[in-house]
């Protein structure tokens, strides 16, 4: 018995050690960290709640006051100011580095002695009729000095003097209607077209090819008017002495018109200016509509379409030059302003991501402003703002998220995107490899109706996902999400129920990372509602009476809906930078192609016998578009099945989804624009405000209308449609297992 | 005592406790698999010391043989059957997965029932000398049938008639010379060349420039005749009635003539011929050295400078036209050749890299023959094939790469490096995500005195650190390595003392991988001594007597040297695939990068008054490198600090090293050469054989000799000058760390 208990107590010891052994084993099996990513999914959960309760409405009305009270025009010494002062700040916030980059760029400025006008001058050349030098100023800021007065930026210095043509909106459709239905030639003629509907820019260069020698565009209460309100400062109308400034540049996503292709530093070639990039060689000139009267009300020729009527009180007769009573009086443009190569000023912040420190999501927007900029763009900086300040917040608390986050505050957009571009152009290597999104931030508000998303359709999903954990911030809508806000007031289309979601165009600095370079990228704001509101933009869209005050008194009095924007542009880059697998989308790309093929096919069906007679079809980019879709859908059921816990397999995954933009982008660029290269999203040629989907094929389909060689126009047609097809495809291919 | 015993007991097995937990928990800890990289470094380091061994000669031997038996043009039924052959045998070897890839490109055949051929006719217009239609077959091939006579592929069709007038080697400095010191007009004329010095296509191109209606290209016993050495079957020499065969295309890069920047597909959109990338507007014509004395021999016109002078028993007067005795006879071209859009295949075999599939390592070389093949590229494919052989049994052996690896056997190559460029095109945006490096295997003997070696800089070390590796082939070496045997033969230079590697040009399959997309690159074959042996390529190249039996009796009778160049290329393969830190040093990179600057700008320096005047200064370029080299030794050291462990800081460091190659393309491309996008490597734009560094400001400063406009001939190299700066500097950039 003895031998046996001690037998038996041995026994007993061996299974103690070996449960002990055992044990341990288990404890440190579990104690190495091997990124365990269910934990750091509920800690990620939890940092995004406290994250979207940080923005505050009432930090984001100081930041929108603290940097609207002077104006900071691009290359102005306030306009650095700012950026000091945001540098600072970012760096009080707590980000990992904030620097500022500078670039030398061609801006334009107007001559502070000899100021830009336009006049109507008698036969004897006196000057009868002058319009105005400069905006009405508004109340309380009377005393504020570099106000630049309204101008069109590098346009051609010069005195044309001539008759009018009135054009409409300087559209290619308009003046093609003026050339073939009315058989009015502008040669050698000034025209005059109404702001609106398409981007400035291609109003211009429009102009141009139809051989006018100078062009005034203004403002018509039909375009810029909302009905039943006061303009400012009693509502948030424009004044009749308000005008719009803005570039008239066609650059076509180059950047400076100096150095396209390359960053404008201190060793870079620059082009001679007359070689510049997209600098229009007439001159150019924006007027308010009560300017816009006296030119207009004396002109002859014949009565214009119904279409072409605004909401003036004048006939909006086309000319050319005025009735008989005036025939010897002419118009004049006197225009001295100045291109010159200016120093401009990014800010660059950054958050060092804690696994993945070289996978980037960007969130970024403009600082410089035509005046004060209380709409555009510092209701988007003071979100941006706002947003590096929770984050600040975060990162104190502990929060380290797994990829890195670059805040840019970028400047000279005004000028044709300058900043954002070049800092693309200097940093294409590392964007092309590392850039997981980029959210851009131009102005916040421009609508007191609802949210507007534009973005990539990969983003699709993480928008709904998101704002379904945000509140709508609408009077009278507690406990409504501003998903459910949203999508009551704005529903896809009959066969969709979500809320809208539209393509992105251009018009601001996302332009270079997603068209160039082909980086999935997405924006948000607050808009009007577009069935019932039909002006343009917003109507004190870049006059001087874009102040603080309009925002606080009419757009947004609690800032909530800034708020709101703020909770959406920062948790999408919350969602990006910390969310273990890519919150991307590839099926959603999918339904996208497949609906923008359909629509492109059924826009060419427009010509049936030439479809036929050229052997045009559609048919390889339906079965690209199918191929895609199998892809997609094969994609995401193998992305359920990973091991999570295996940070190559989560890493080779997310860089596909990653590259899955990237993979639309033609290095050869759309015909004739060799820095707008993707393939599914750019504007078209002729107005870079809309973003078409397969521009190529839409342009090549636009120019049929206009073509005197139909066989050669047709071949283009097949050529971008096998373009398109083949990029479809090669994109379908990143989805499949690689290897 | 007795309690205190007890306690003593207890605190003892407390201990005992305590270590078996720690014990246990140490091991747990240990045995967690997180890709541990010592014991893996160890068992990578026996597969290639295995891999190694496998290479066998006479395996080499049988695959030479068993590819060389019959002529197997790109689009014949014999190259298809090669290609099936392959897949078979790869598949049987054990690779993961081996497909055809096929492409419809545009090939060039002579019309069988109408020759090429060259006349002289008398004033009667009698065909007084033809030149022989076909060369005399060799031994043993006599029943062959499908050989297809010596011609210049997608020459243009004609029978030109007129005076030829002789122009050296063509070569852009002999048509000066010729024009401007001999005053000599070629407009009209047909021109005679040698070939040599240069791609002949540049050739043809440079005739065309300078007017001449057809242009006949000659072997010369100078450039192809080594002393001492009998022509073929008793020797390696060229027989008088042998010729070169070869495409005469200027494409710069551009692939299917028909289909730039996409790949050839079904539904791919063609140009149409007349406006195919590259193709020559005149007729073109090999001979032989035999056919073209009767040529060469009447000429008048001035005697040659001596450089001028071939090795043929005639005066080599550069005409236009024959002595006064001959003057009424002219030489007419008979040229009847086809251009057809024709099937090709690539044949694709991979293996599935076990930790990072998405990561590609690609072993290519090209299958076509312009007959037999034996040593272009036969000596080449044969080496492939016995790579993929010994790979499978080390698969076998369970093997199992870190990365992917691709190996194909490319077809069209001689068409211009059709079937390469054509896959790269379909695959390119995978390709510029996820290859890390490409490896070409084209012929792989072109002489039995030593190894040659081109490559990208960051693969130097790897080249250096592998040929210690292999033994030397060569008898009387034995226990000398390759390295060693190399080094002795071919010392860099005196001021660096290792074996020399040069620059990659072009002229083979590496060609869109390297110089369109950026991907590491390298190739290795066996070569002559260049100091002593002065003639072009090898004398055979591209005629009938490249067979099995010119290497097996001349060039590698053991074929031990075809083992080594095996066990070059394999041996890379297996590095690049396998390490777990990637074998590419950016700190060579910098190396090269101050070479390079050095000797442009001492190239410059011929010019100073204009480098003072037009204020041409390579004062960036040379801080640009310096940011690199900085850059580059911070790089290595850090990666020698990470923790090899965590296999997301390896990735990370990997990625850098990967894409270091791509961060040297400009997607605007080299100055008219939109496919070559390399700013460090590319060939001239005036002979594609040869890489050039920094080949942008290389062709600016070589059209400063020949510009009408000097200002703006040295704002171009400045532009250039600009760009390589800035391309230098965001290389730098991406090595510096993420974020």
């Amino acid at each position: 018995m003895r031998k046996e208990s001690r037998l038996l107590r041995t026994i007993g010891q061996a299974l103690v050690v070996t449960a002990l052994f055992f044990l341990g084993f288990i404890i440190g099996w579990f104690a190495k960290n091997t990124n365990q990513p269910s934990a750091d999914k509920d800690a990620s959960n939890k940092y995004l709640r406290e994250f979207l309760v940080e923005f505050q409405p009432d930090q984001i009305r100081d930041h929108l006051r603290k940097f609207t009270q002077l104006p900071h025009l691009a290359g102005s010494e306030q306009n650095l100011k700012y950026a000091e002062q945001i540098q600072s700040e970012w760096q009080e916030f707590g980000l990992d580095s904030v620097e500022m980059v500078p670039y030398d760029v061609l801006l334009s400025y107007p001559n502070k002695s000899q100021p830009n006008y336009i006049s109507i001058v008698d036969r004897l050349g006196s000057e009868v009729f002058n319009t105005s030098l400069a905006e009405p100023v508004p109340q309380g800021y009377e005393d504020v000095s570099d106000i630049v007065p309204p101008y069109s930026a590098y346009s051609a210095k010069g005195q044309p003097e001539g008759d009018l043509v009135y054009v409409n909106y300087g559209r290619t459709e308009d003046f093609f209607q003026l050339q073939r239905e009315m058989g009015i030639n502008v040669t050698g003629k000034i025209v005059i077209v109404r702001y609106g509907r398409i981007f400035r820019g291609n109003k211009v260069k429009n102009a141009m090819s139809a051989g006018a020698k100078g062009i005034i565009m203004f403002s018509d209460p039909a375009d810029y008017w909302a009905a039943g309100v006061q303009p400012y400062p009693d509502g948030w109308n424009l004044p009749g002495g308000g005008a719009q400034r803005g570039n008239v540049l066609s650059l076509n996503g180059a950047g400076d018109p100096l150095t396209p292709g390359y960053p404008a530093k201190e060793y870079t070639f620059r082009l001679d200016t007359e070689d510049g990039i997209g600098l229009p060689s007439i001159p150019v000139h924006p007027i308010g509509f009560h300017d816009a009267v006296p030119l207009l009300q004396n002109m002859g020729g014949p009565i214009p379409p119904n279409n072409w009527k605004g909401g003036l009180n004048v006939s909006y007769r086309i000319g050319p030059g005025f009735t008989e009573e005036f025939r010897t009086q002419k118009v004049r443009m006197n225009i001295h302003t100045n291109n010159q190569v200016t120093r401009i000023y990014n800010v660059i912040g950054r958050i060092r991501g804690a696994l993945e420190p070289d996978r980037y999501v960007i969130l970024g927007g403009h600082r410089d402003a035509w005046v004060f900029g209380g709409i555009d763009p510092m209701s988007g900086a003071a979100v941006v703002h706002e947003t590096v300040r929770s984050a600040g917040k975060l990162l104190s608390k502990g929060w380290n998220p797994q990829r890195s986050v670059i805040f840019a505050s970028w400047d000279a957009e005004e000028f044709g995107l300058l900043g954002s571009t070049e800092w693309a152009e200097d940093n294409a290597k590392v964007l092309q490899e590392r850039a997981v999104a980029y959210i851009n931030a131009d102005s916040a508000i421009e609508g007191m109706y609802t949210l507007r998303v534009d973005c990539t359709p990969s983003l699709h999903t993480v928008v709904y996902d998101l704002t379904k954990q945000i509140a709508s911030p609408e009077e009278g809508e507690e406990g409504l999400s501003l998903y459910e806000s949203w999508h009551k007031r704005d529903n896809w289309t009959d066969d969709r129920d979500a809320p809208r979601i539209s393509k992105l165009g251009s018009g601001s600095d996302f332009e270079a990372y997603f068209i160039r370079l082909g980086i999935a990228a997405g924006r948000a704001r607050y808009t009007k509602n577009k069935k019932t509101e039909r002006y343009s933009s917003y109507p004190v869209y870049h006059s001087v009476y874009e102040t603080f005050e309009i925002v606080e008194k009419f757009y947004d009095p609690t800032f909530r809906r800034l708020q709101a924007v703020a909770q959406v542009r920062g948790g999408l880059i919350f969602l990006l930078a910390d969310s273990q697998v890519l919150p991307l989308s590839a099926s959603q790309y999918a339904v996208s192609l497949k609906k923008y093929a359909q629509s492109i096919a059924q826009l060419a069906q427009k010509h049936p016998q030439e479809m036929e007679r050229f052997g045009v079809s559609f048919d390889f980019l339906f079965s690209a578009v199918e191929n895609f879709t199998l892809a997609a859908t094969d994609f995401h059921k193998r992305l359920e099945t990973i091991n999570t816990a295996d940070p190559l397999q989560v890493r080779v995954m997310n860089d596909q989804l990653m590259y899955l933009e990237r993979a639309f982008i033609d290095p050869l660029g759309l015909p004739g624009r060799p820095f707008y290269r993707h393939v599914i999203f750019a504007p078209s040629s002729h107005n870079k405000y809309a973003g078409e989907s397969f521009p190529g094929i839409y342009d090549a389909l636009f120019d049929i209308e206009n073509s005197s060689d139909p066989q050669e126009s047709w071949k283009e047609v097949k050529r971008q449609i096998s373009i398109a097809a083949f990029t479809v495809n090669a994109a379908a291919m990143t989805l499949t297992p690689p290897a």
